[in-house]
């Protein structure tokens, strides 16, 4: 197995040298100590939990497995241990509201440390990861009482969460849910229903688990105007804060899996559950809604988190693995053949998964940062994040994971045979990566949303907010130099717009054009906006280079 | 688990239909018995033992794998049976010469027991399919005494074979292996060596295992000149054919794998085992590749079958499983939802499927009747199925491997949270395809042995071979109805052939150049042959529609 070793400088690179990240977070209310300084050092503790608590259960925790009982879930060995240090050290409470006891740091920072975290082992990130949107929904829509109730909890990790969503019958198409929800006396529903595919639904880490859930009430209208938004504590809490009795929810079994073995995939049975509507009936949709994008982005990690993995492990081998000569002459001439990166194919492989797994780095740290625009900035800066997230976070989230899996499978193939073999570790990640493309909304899913939704039902302007953006700084960088990059950015920038218009011209006449060229479309999409920063990693580069400031053994092409 | 029906009416279209395949056969020496009639008859035989014995086997296998101990390898419930069942039905001596046992039916037959077999089971077809090399090496190679001594009992399937190639430190590049052959007193050698990943190197299903070994003489010259090889049989084989004492070779462990888990991949220790000589000294790769093409093809066949095992699993779910609405209206008014297969995408998705799979048969099938051409026609057919072969085996292997792992990806995604989980069977043809491109020669490998070896080896002419075939065809369909097929094949041909050119130029300044665009250009060529099949295939059922001939319910395009 690969160890990881956390890219402390290429991460550095685009928080403080691509993005313009210190003038952003001195402007942002609140985030005013979120100085690169303080974030570096943040970093760098992630970056040592990653590397020495979290990597070392990777391989073992794939090996493993959870284990189902009556009594619940047996997480891998190890895996409590580091999310107790996780909890004595603070980290779920990063990025979370002062109000409950968070550190109120910026979401970016948050995705940062889950990046660390993720590439590390992603099936262990599953755990805290979950709680992340119970704690949205409850701090977007809970009540004061609710609040006070389950997030001080929540936000410390002393309990986590999770959001029971899909049932056996629909995933994509939640209107069709049958879970119930009947109103009782005492103002609590009870909730009867069997949800499955609950990541960390069940496990051994945390004192009480807190279920958001979404069900239907009696005469609740049919399809998605029908869903409610219900809380179910796996102990009900009582008013004092003190764990109650054992909630009727339980844990029917766990998912055999192809990859993220280590994470419980829970089939859950609510048999009239006790639990509490969040915010007003049938609303429940449009409340998933609110931060349907963080969670997306916090999917998209998965795809750079493997690209990266992948990469180290395979930049390993590539180095040392003997094999064959170079068509160019010896270049391991006192050695039996040269290393494997010396071979072209190789190499073309090892770039993809470079290009992959570092562009897509810039492209989520900017999309975290515009979410902190949207929850910190002014009217202007928030409306304009909002809608720039709105057309990048369906792309970040399908094309990210997608290529995140082509990287994987890269890393497969240049260990040759010794892909296949669990020893080493690689056919693993290819098996982790494979879930990010299907949960949080396929990548099918995302391509509608991105040219239903948001290129088409914006009529061009969600689109053209982005492609402004890479018309300036086309405009920008005019310098010869960089036409190289600039260039094929400006072509690809109106080819992108022409290329909406003609799917949207034949949508018109027939909606199924549209779906037909859907994903296409958004890894088109993709490809374009990992150009774009991609061109503006190598701008700044190139600028300091000419400058003859910093770290030109960073920012130089290696040979 | 997809249950497997195997796709007769497709596979008698493309022998029937496409292919010449009664001329040819009853033109060839020995193959005059091969009619349509008795070829159809083995083949629907082969389905049924594919369906109802292997089949059952595939999911159960997977789950349960190989087991290891001193006494030798355990297979899976049931894989032995399987293999006693196939040996008296006489499936293993279908295509072997008659001389020591054979059926000596086509090797095209072979190749669609081969397909059935695999695709209902493809780890199970690793053990018989393994001494398909081992015979061919003896048959083409051995001395009287060697074949009289093995062949019998492998062409009848009593006793199996391996080919021990690779060594831990080295696959491609097999000029570095270290196995030592000490010559003895009595004529034979001692080999003593590891090998690894040594497919059916020990198992429950023989009486005998029978290795080809290759190995290093004393004082053979360096590199891949200085291999010889050799038979080394588990249990020594007295003067009677009777089996003599247990031979100094051992399998001491067997890989844990991504896929094909019910495939034993053994690690093989030669201490001193008694191994003959094959041949001449220090010919042992060449000897290899006398037969390098048949195992390719024989290879390139498992893409075919986990694309079409994995379309199989997808195309039922996509019809049964409901989601959405269509974006043209609801398909299922009375039901809550439509079936997906409504959807664009994942219409995108299955005929992604179908065509890799379909396009792949008729390729594959076309490959295997120009093996029996070079085989059994006379000098002149021969010679121009060998230069075909030559060029468009690296593409079958590669490509159609890579395609076939596309397919069953998107078998995965069809299926979306599902396919990720075992108990469908979908995410096991991702695992257990995932080999196909590593093995006998990676996609690399194949993309340096097509662009450097054949393309730019023979000055093009490999190619214009079979681009000539191209264009005979396009020019013989010329008919207007025929354009949509025809028009973009020619473009193609052309563009095949210039871009080969612009290859071979700046090849010729920098030899990295043909390495860096090798695998796109073997992908790129996959794509133009699997054009040429689909044209043909096109424009067959055209002529049959348009002559009112024949089945328009299999020849027409379903809505």
């Amino acid at each position: 197995m690969p160890s990881y070793k956390a890219p402390l400088r290429d991460i550095q690179f685009v928080i403080n040298e691509v993005l313009d990240t210190e003038n952003l977070y001195a402007g942002l209310k609140g985030y005013e100590e979120a100085t690169p300084d303080l974030m570096n050092a943040i970093i760098e503790e992630g970056a040592k939990f990653a590397e020495n608590v979290l990597s070392p259960l990777n391989q073992s925790g794939d090996e493993e497995g959870c284990v189902w009982s009556e009594e619940g879930v047996k997480t891998p060995e190890g895996f409590a241990e580091a999310y107790k240090q996780y909890v004595d050290n603070g980290w779920p409470s990063l990025s979370a509201e002062p109000e409950f006891g968070g550190q109120d740091m910026p979401n970016m920072l948050g995705i940062v440390i889950n990046e660390l975290a993720g590439t590390a082992n992603w099936s262990w990130l599953m755990y805290p990861g979950l709680s992340h949107g119970c704690i949205k929904t409850l701090e977007a829509h809970g009540s004061p009482e609710q609040k006070a109730q389950y997030l001080p909890k929540l936000v410390a990790g002393n309990w986590t969460g999770t959001m029971c969503l899909t049932e056996s019958h629909c995933g994509s198409d939640l209107g069709l849910l049958r879970t119930k929800a009947e109103p009782q006396a005492d103002g609590s529903y009870a909730i009867t229903g069997t949800k499955i595919f609950i990541s960390a639904g069940e496990h051994d880490m945390s004192d009480n688990i807190v279920h958001i859930v979404i069900a239907r009430m009696p005469d609740a209208p049919e399809g998605t105007k029908g869903i409610s938004l219900f809380v179910v504590p796996k102990f009900n809490v009582n008013e004092d804060g003190s764990l109650g009795e054992r909630n009727g929810v339980h844990c029917a079994s766990i998912e055999k899996k192809m990859g993220i073995k280590a994470s419980a995939t829970c089939v859950m049975n609510f048999d009239g559950a006790k639990g509490y509507l969040i915010g007003e009936p049938n609303r429940g949709l449009n409340m998933m809604f609110t931060f349907m994008n963080t969670a997306r982005i916090g999917t998209a990690i998965q795809g750079l988190a493997h690209a990266e993995l992948s990469y180290q492990g395979s930049l390993e081998y590539a180095r040392e693995r003997l094999a064959m000569r170079s068509l160019t002459g010896p270049k391991n001439p006192d050695g039996p053949a040269d290393p494997i990166i010396v071979h072209p194919d190789v190499r073309r492989m090892l770039l993809t998964q470079k290009a992959i797994a570092e562009g897509s780095r810039a492209m989520l740290y900017y999309l975290a940062q515009l979410g902190d625009i949207v929850d910190r900035g002014d009217e202007e800066a928030a409306k304009k994040a909002d809608d720039l997230m709105a057309v990048l976070t369906p792309i970040a989230k399908a094309f990210v994971t997608e290529a995140g899996l082509e990287a994987a499978n890269h890393g497969i193939q240049i260990y040759g045979g010794h892909g296949f073999i669990r020893e080493w570790g690689m056919e693993q990640i290819a098996r982790d990566a494979r879930i990010a493309t299907l949960y949080e909304g396929t990548t099918g899913i995302q391509a509608l949303d991105l040219i239903g939704r948001k290129v088409l039902g914006s009529g061009g302007k969600l689109l053209m907010g982005f492609t402004e953006m890479m018309g300036e700084f086309v405009e920008a960088n005019s310098d010869e130099a960089y036409a190289e990059f600039t260039g094929p950015l400006a072509t690809y920038k109106d080819e992108w717009l022409t290329m909406s218009l003609e799917v949207g011209g034949k949508a018109m006449e027939n909606p199924d054009e549209a779906g037909a060229a859907s994903v296409d479309y958004l890894m088109y999409s993709g490809y374009v906006v990992l150009a774009y920063f991609w061109a503006q990693m190598a701008i700044v580069a190139q600028k300091k280079i000419a400058a003859g400031e910093g770290d030109t053994a960073f920012t130089k092409p290696s040979s």
